[in-house]
């Protein structure tokens, strides 16, 4: 079949989308086993939408981790992989807004057909596993529900297959890889750690001094902006020590490597060099996704818990206490979210060596 | 098995929304016929949220009609068919949303799997069909494609479900016999077309005389303010000669009965009146869901222009020019919207007599 | 100047709208104090467009509470007062989607005028304030920060205005009020509390027999469900006995009287009586209305931790961490979201006598 | 003042935002020459905010016109450009949104203070005639109003200052000169144009000749398909003849220029070539603006009809005629839309000798 012939195959708009299959598969329990309740199909609905999506999700994120099993493929792809991550924040903002089409229906329709679900449950649903494990969130760092390992509920095929997306390296494995290969942090003699924290101190003083002479403020206003510049101190700790870093990560506090971690600094920093514009983009696309995801968890905690209160879910646990408490802790880029304590302004960056800004450099339309 | 007892039996989420069917839908065709692209999957998944919620809006507006049936239901069931004509409304704001999905594809990318289409086509949407006609499409208004009827691209039987939509009465015809209800217009000596129409005559004469006398204004602007309320002038005909509105109809210009008109601008000039709140609301509704429509219709269009230009789309038509003629042309509750040229300021409203301010009341917590 | 004929002087959209005012108000603090910081046009904008927005909200806010002043205004105002609480709703979602904008704004370009905002904190924001205060945010529920009391950063004037809305009474104080006034409770011999317990009582237990007599359930299973069923039991305890509703209160647990919160279970069960349907869709703005807030609240406080991490703020406090403390602690109608708890399903309703169905019923077209 | 030490003086928000100007700029009209309407709070906030939000881009604009003004500066800002551009299209995402806001204001409500506005007008906006200029609109394309010329309504230094916008260059025009700088269409023996000729002669003859022999396709099927390729001739033959593209630009039917067209397709093409994806997503970013700003006309025009219908608006003419006039034919980089009909797929691209991949290539992380 596969021949140049074969395109010209015809086809119909509903056997190529499968309507048959698609529109035939929103079987109301209330009509089969009671009375048909009128909002169980929007309760159905919306949820098979959602599978839609993730599917449509994990196909992007498969596909971006594939770029990166190989080091040349990733970098002349990067922009494709910005392009398919920002698609996929594109889908988990849609996402968003579809709580609140659920929020349509009230608590009072809901009774209606509740009874029926027992136990199914969104804590069942396999594709928002594999969208999880893609991204990278840690085994240990999950929420356990009722004292079960998340994947309980999956057969066994399942479950080995959620637990080879970590054998293959999640996207947040890929990424630290990746960022380790950065070449730049140490060449030609520039020492960029050394640089920054020279800066750092150069700026911290500059700050306090400037503060303690100002006319302008009271003692008090001059005690809370000293105060401000020395909170700021601890958050330099880690990046400047490796062995504080390695400690943390121990206690699951850090995720990318030291080195990884300073690499992301520097791209931060630099962002405005050609050649880091692309990478520093890539990582933006990172946190925006985990922003989105992390918004559709609180609004589906809030949705759950105006719907059913605080009563025990279908699956048989307080949905709304389990669901709140993920939004928080089930963050996967949270060390590039604590880049920006480490972030200082453009004025204060230690200059790059000429050698080095050149290789920052490439050209589109001056160069002949 | 519709015994209560059955409610205790147990399901689990992937057999209640049918994933095997639903995630198993989604065949690349040129993955079958040639390579694999990886964009077609994003193509196939769009088009079936879409017709999921196509399906949820055909449940909505068939459950709303049915309230019709009978005249005591849709009287006591007038807030539970605005919470789902609100909520028709808000799965059409996401489907416009959604369209910026669409667009993170490039043209590019679809052409790597357009050839395979062939000759499918979003013309061959039977769903979307059902919901024109639902709302009340009128057959001749319908913009033909190809010279052919719109619904020669279904087999009989959808055809036929087709056309018994509009032998049962479309929700557009449900209206139009609920308007022509209205007790209001005549009751108590209160003739209300000729109280109106008095109001419009002071009106526009303390209007031209105000405009004509004011030592603010320069000849100029006299000239075009009075031209203003003159040109107001011809809105008003045909709500006041029931004949010009009859020849209106006949040449398709109008599609709500004389009585049923009046009746419409009787409910938005009294909409404060506690009665008339849920009908005005009702109304607003409806002129809602027309909005989204058409607002969804020129998105879409846009967007097929974007991604194949002006060529012919895969059904074999210049897709962009139709579809840009659909937004215009396929509104349905236009009469709705053109009541805003008739209505008048509240100061100026026709006080009705103390008999029928009573019948349009009715208390919530005063009257004992 | 206020006739007739003055609204026949001319103006132009430059001098409505103020425009010399408004759009000279944007005074770079970066350009005045150093270097011209292209991105804090940014953050001036966005803070301003809030609260221009704030103003609106007040404004409808204000009107609103003022139907309450009189009973019989808010009777026949309900519509009026349910639009204005829906376009309240529909500003907050804007401004919601509105933190997007911020967030393209990076955390380096930031810092680039940070330091010049000293000690400028949007804890500054008087109109917020009296937002909160409008709708009813109790002055013992907000959360401390710095140890001062929150209008503490205000002046003598303003400290006492805020005072003055929580004398005259917030939305919820209103509403609370409004409630207590139901009539419909006790009415023909009809205990709308009793009947209630006794439905509960019964659907508890055959819920249970069913659950133990299934042949489908495993015993754990069994088990869990009866749980589940057990558990309700509590959430009911509060409603039954005025006593420990009234303790509750003392807690701070509790904002409507006791009287109130019953009249607010009956609307939310019998929704479906023309009579109630206003008051119903109003009870559900203020619970859309308060997840609108609380939304925007997380939103700004994920944005805050993006721009600056976990930093003190330029107002001197830990920005996010109170910020993501108001957003649970700051609701403000959660006794309504409380009421989901209560709910039974339709088929376990107490039937309404005949005498209260017909009061609970207005006719808009069948009666005549 | 302009010291570091002046950062340490102090600020409060309220003085930061200049609230007093700007929370005292709503002055109502209806208040002033008769009696308050509720309503007119919101027209005037929602136009301040855009008017807002316009300073916003106009900035956003001027900022990028300016990268443009140095060859260096561009190429090493083109990151930071696609940022702003990014924001504008954001920022006019929120402003379709807002649409929404106005309304929730009725025709009704509108009557109440419409006769006192007399005759400003949305035409009166300065800000938005800047935007269309700088954006690149050419004068000649704009649709007259009242057969006069769209600045006839500013003061003579407004004029002048908008036909500054056009003398110093609008983006059009920079963008146009910097796509005839990209180098890479005739390097190393390399003809773009010729070897896409002969790709596209290619394509269209196995295309053809697959259609004719296809054992799959009725005999209309095979004519219809037939066309379809035809039909697509006739979108090649600008781009390969410079005279026929010269005469469209005469007509007005072009804006940019052959060679910058040819570059824009080069990059289209290309795209995934490192060096060519900034490029690609600038030019991509144009489009989305473009995209967005259409939308907002044509939602505005939608809503200006249901607010007052056909009738005459406040500045005297047909407002909801002429503005949906301008959705379409307003629209500015219609040349990057036509791209979309030149494109061919990625299996038929010429392949670039060694010499210019090499020199479309850069690295980021591997080339040490």
């Amino acid at each position: 079949m596969k021949s140049t012939e074969g395109k010209y195959t015809t086809i119909h708009y509903q056997n190529y989308l499968k309507l048959k299959e698609l529109l035939g598969s929103q079987e109301l329990r209330s009509a089969q086993l009671g009375e048909e309740a009128h909002e169980e199909m929007l309760f159905i609905i919306v949820h098979q939408v959602y599978e839609l999506w993730f599917k449509q999700i994990i196909h992007e994120l498969h596909s971006v981790i594939e770029f990166f099993e190989d080091n040349e493929v990733i970098e002349s792809s990067l922009s494709v992989a910005i392009g398919r991550l920002n698609r996929v924040e594109s889908i988990l903002k849609l996402m968003v807004q579809q709580i609140g089409i659920m929020e349509t229906m009230t608590p009072l329709d809901f009774l209606d057909f509740r009874n029926y679900l027992f136990p199914a449950s969104g804590f069942q649903s396999f594709q928002f596993r594999q969208m999880e494990s893609l991204l990278g969130l840690p085994e240990k760092q999950r929420i356990t529900y009722h004292g079960q390992k998340y994947s309980s509920v999956f057969d066994e095929e399942k479950q080995k297959s959620l637990d080879e997306i970590y054998a293959k390296g999640t996207l947040l494995d890929k990424v630290n890889s990746w960022l380790e290969r950065t070449p730049f942090l140490t060449l030609d003699g520039f020492d960029f750690l050394k640089e920054y924290s020279n800066s750092l101190k150069n700026m911290l003083e500059k700050e306090t001094n400037a503060i303690m002479s100002s006319e302008y403020l009271t003692d008090k206003e001059k005690k809370m902006r000293s105060e401000m510049v020395g909170s700021t101190d601890s958050y330099f700790r880690s990046i400047l020590k490796e062995e504080t870093h390695n400690t943390l990560m121990k206690e699951g506090k850090k995720r990318l490597s030291y080195k990884a971690t300073v690499a992301a600094l520097f791209i931060n920093l630099y962002r405005d060099e050609p050649i880091l514009q692309l990478p520093f983009q890539f990582i933006t696309c990172l946190m925006d996704i985990d922003n989105q995801v992390t918004t559709w968890r609180y609004r589906h905690a809030q949705m759950v818990l105006r719907m059913i209160g605080n009563k025990i879910g279908t699956g048989g646990s307080s949905g709304h206490e389990y669901l709140s408490k993920t939004a928080d802790k089930h963050e996967i880029f949270t060390d590039f979210h604590g880049i920006s304590s480490l972030l200082i302004p453009r004025s204060e960056l230690p200059t790059l060596p000429k050698g080095i800004r050149e290789q920052l450099n490439f050209h589109f339309n001056t160069h002949n």
